[in-house]
Order: C-alpha cells, then structure tokens, then sequence
C-alpha cells in the first residue's frame, strides 16, 4: 500500500506492506489531513520514523468481533500500555508508554490503512460528511482549551495565531460566549473569522490591550507570541499554550511570578464533544480547507501545507 | 531618623525626616528582616529608589481614630489605590496602581518608622515574640503557594531551594501531610528541614525521581532549578515559581504543551493565616535566624544577608 514516509528528514510516498489488524482494528483511510506538527516531524521534531499524519477519517476494515467493522470512524491517536494508572482511569493520553499514531512509535495516517486499538475509535454520524470529519482530531485539539481553562460570559479572551489550530480555537471559545479577539497576521485568514461574528485584528492593534484579559490562547507557535500573550493578561490571568514549540522559549519569570499568571499546557481533547460540534454544524471548517491531493502526490502537499496562506491540505488515499 | 536607602544601586544609612502619618497610620519599627528581594533591589532590580524592607514588625505610633494606636503590628505590604476593581474586591495586592512597602514608590522598613494604610495592619497576639511575628510577611508569601495549588496527602511535592524561602514553604507544605521533598544544597540548611522530618536531597539525587511529582515549588531563584522543576513533574502536574528572577529564562514550551503542565505564579500570601500559623509554633523560624544588628549597621548587615550561607539577617532600629 501506499505511505507518506518520514526517515532523516527525507518525506517520500513509498509502497509498504499492508499492516495485519493483529489485536488492534484496520482501517482503510478515506481522508487524511496534514497538521503543522506533521510539517515539524518532517523537520526532525521528536525524532519519528515511519508513515506520518494523524488527522483522518476511515472505514473500518477488519477489526475481530467488533460492531465497528464497516463502520465510517475517526480515532484518538494516543494508545496507551492499558496497565498503567493514567490508562485505568481512562486517559491514556499521558501514559509515559503511549504510542501516538504519525508522532512516537506508531505509522501514522497518511496511508491507505492504518492500525488503532478497537477502543481509540469513535463512529462518525451519518450526516458528517468525509471533509468535515477528518477535522476531528485538530477540533478536539482546541476544544481540550475548555478542559484546561474554565471560559464564561464576562471573560475576555485573546487568541493568539489565525492558523488552522488558531481558527479553530477561535471558534471553540465563541461558542463560550466570552469577549473574544483573535489576534493573526493575514487578512484573508482573520476574515473567517470575522464572517462568525469574532473580532480580529493585529498584534500591534492588540498590544495596546496590554494586561486586560483574563485568558490568552497562544496558537501561533512562535516566540513573539508567547510574549504578546503574556502582555496581554491581566494580573492572574492565564495562558494556555497550545502550540508545540520545536525550540526553547525565552520568558520573563518574574513577570509571571509578581503578576501570578498561571500558564498551562494543552496538547490533545477528547473526540466526542468534536464530533457533536461537527455533526450540529457549529464549527466552519469548510474555509478551512485549502486544497486536496491524491496521497501520491504527498511530497507536494507537504510542500503546499507548508506555504505562507494556506490553511489544511488533504490527502485522499 | 535613620533609613537604609537605595539610590542608583548604592546603598546607605542616612538620617532622613520622619515621616507624617497623614491618612495612614505611622508605625516605629521594631525589627524588621532582610529579604533577598531587598539584595535585588540593591543590586538594580525594580528601579526603587528610597528606603528598603518589607519585612517588619512595629508598635503603632499615630493612627488617628484608630484602635490600633499603641498595639504591636505587621503590615500587608501592598497599598492599592482603593477605588479599581480588584481593590474594592478586597484583594490590593494586585491594584495597578499600587505602592509596595520598600519596592514600589514608598518608602520601607527598614527604618526607625514606616507607613502604611491602616487597613493594612495586622495587630500581632501578645505570646507572639517579635523575632517571629518578624517572619510574618515571607511566611504569608509561603503560605501563597496554596492560594494558588491545591495540595492534599496523597499528593507528592518537591520544594526546589534550601533558602530562607524555600526552609519556609516546606514547612508550609509539610502541615498540608503531603509526601514532600525539599532540595537543595546546604546540609546545614537542610538540616534545619530534617529536624521537622521533612526528607530531604541533592537536585542531583532528586532527578533520578523525574516525572513523579504532582506539585513542585520553584523557590530557589535560579534557572537551573525551573529546569529541574520541569523534569520533576508528572504529565499534568503543576510547577509553582514562587521566586522573582532578576532576568529571563529559557524554558522548554513543547515539554509544556505535550505534558500539560501548569506553572502558576506565587507572589504574597495574605498574613492572618502566616500570624496564626506563628502564634502555635508550627513554623520554626528559629533555626532561620542567622544574625541581628543594629540598624546603623544596615549596610554592612546586607553584604551579611548576601553571604553564602546566612540565612535571616534581622535589623533593629
């Protein structure tokens, strides 16, 4: 079968064997899409070997005894060993033995199959349509915002990057109902936004909104926005980091410190609550999507997801 | 009087005019503490210029109308502007107009007399000894850690810093039962832990036990320990930097985000818990007194609290 395969830096679409669902389901992917974090792994980020991509939509190919089998689902891509404590209480999105589908010991999603364990998989609902499922997982992403950081009403919130992931997040947090503003360089990419009703505008027009919100979502990844976000909040505000930064970041800890900022971490949400957003239409990630590509053609969709402008580029088996 | 002043990063003792209660209570200090804030601000940090000290207890002198007059007091060292939000909340402590006792635009404690607003005055119980009652404000900042983290039994912490600050939070941390560590690198300091039964370690020790501790407390003020805080922590668990460092410092934000690891900012912890806490003689506070003198000496008493080794230099008016 066809991979888009990562070894040393070097990305080539390559035909491998068709894995064996062994205890785990098969799937036979009907879309993938193709993530920053994707663009960071084929740059060396965290080291990874093998077939990459972890956003997608499949059908159940084979998967033993299972009512799933032929069933359209999308998967939460961390495994765990099953055994630790993280993993019995039911999240083993921490699990220090986890396998992350595309990211750490685990071929990923740009393939024509892939193997998950039978309970990472979550059926679509009928009316969800292929191009708006295989956003499940970034969706899921923004939405852990929520079970990182309690959002309300009077709150003003600022998002940091309008990027898939910060458009995204974007649209989470005005589900909430607070005071929102995302904050992003590209006009074209702001007017998404701006077309649900959220105001936009530049970091130097947000700057002068120093110290008056109470929650800040840094999505752009990089450095300078870190430190915007940190001008941004209130005395004990806080600030939830979502991008993966592939360096280490310069920060005033003593600003954090006398202001008592809390600062938390946010990487994977769970698949549901993506899914019923998706399934009720509430999410637009139709202007989300940039281009689609056959999955030979993966080199150059990397290459385009990667360009200045472009949002999410799709890869179809 | 006389005052220890800063001024262009010199120091001095200087016989400055006494200053009018006006709308506030003037107190004749007693006793008060040199902090390492105190040696940072000597050396830059803040741009104060004026009288140093925050830590200090004193006999109420004229307090117009108030009950107060005459009694032995400690003082809240922030004084908010008492009309914004966050004042009329009840909460000074992070008013953007404040002042702050020998930090920000007014005049410290280190001095023959002070003043402060007097709603910020704590009237200190009789059985409670001015050597003690002097360790109110740095407790009260210890006991902040648990405005900003809940701890519980079950949970294992690591206080980073056998200083005066960091003997204080592992103490503070010590009555909540957890199963705390303190590290550090002074065995005459840590012995000072030991006494209390609190286990203690090298960082070098202490890094074989990565990833295992739900809370870890920051109050070394070096890079080095931020970084070993880091490592410390379990997926999930959350750092609190209770030191103000005079620079910034490189942090690794990936190893955030993957984790989802809070940092939280610690500052001042409200005094009533710290005098109550000092009137049972649950704190020993003191092992931490290093040495006295009189405030004439001022200068010299803070190349003292500078000294490697020393731990609470106390002056007397």
């Amino acid at each position: 079968m066809l991979a888009l395969r990562v070894d040393k830096k070097r990305l080539s679409v390559r035909n491998i064997t068709k894995p064996l669902a062994d205890n785990e389901a098969l799937i036979r992917v009907v879309l993938s899409g193709i993530c920053n974090t994707d663009l960071e792994i084929a740059r060396g980020y965290a080291g990874f070997k093998g077939t990459i991509g972890h956003e997608f939509v499949g059908v159940v190919d084979e998967s033993p005894d299972s009512p799933l089998n032929g069933q359209r689902v999308v998967g939460e891509i961390n495994a765990g060993c099953g055994k630790c404590e993280l993993c019995r209480a039911g999240d083993p999105r921490h699990c220090p033995k986890r396998t992350v589908l595309g990211i750490v010991g685990r071929d990923g999603a740009h393939a024509e199959f892939l193997r998950l364990p039978v309970e990472n998989l979550l059926q679509v609902p009928d009316k969800l349509i292929d191009e708006h499922a295989v956003f499940t997982e970034p969706l899921s992403a923004a939405c852990g915002i929520l079970e990182r950081a309690s959002i309300n009403k009077t709150d003003h919130v600022a998002v940091i990057g309008d990027g898939k992931l910060g458009l995204l997040c974007a649209q989470v947090v005005a589900l909430t109902g607070a005071n929102l503003l995302l904050i992003g360089k590209h006009s074209s990419k702001l007017r998404i936004a701006e077309r649900r009703g959220i105001e936009t505008s530049t970091a130097k027009q947000a700057a002068k909104r120093k110290r008056t919100f109470d929650v800040v979502v840094e999505a752009s990844g990089a450095a300078p926005g870190f430190e915007l976000a940190l001008n941004l909040l209130r005395p004990k505000g806080k600030l939830v980091l979502k991008s993966t930064f592939n360096e280490t970041t310069e920060i005033d800890a003593a600003r954090i410190v006398v202001d008592e900022i809390s600062i938390v971490g946010s990487r994977c949400g769970r698949f549901k609550p993506a899914v019923d957003l998706l399934a009720k239409g509430a999410i637009d990630v139709d202007s989300l999507i940039s281009e689609e590509y056959p999955l030979a053609q993966g080199v150059h969709a990397m290459q385009r997801a990667g360009t200045r402008g472009i949002l999410k580029v799709l890869l179809r088996p």
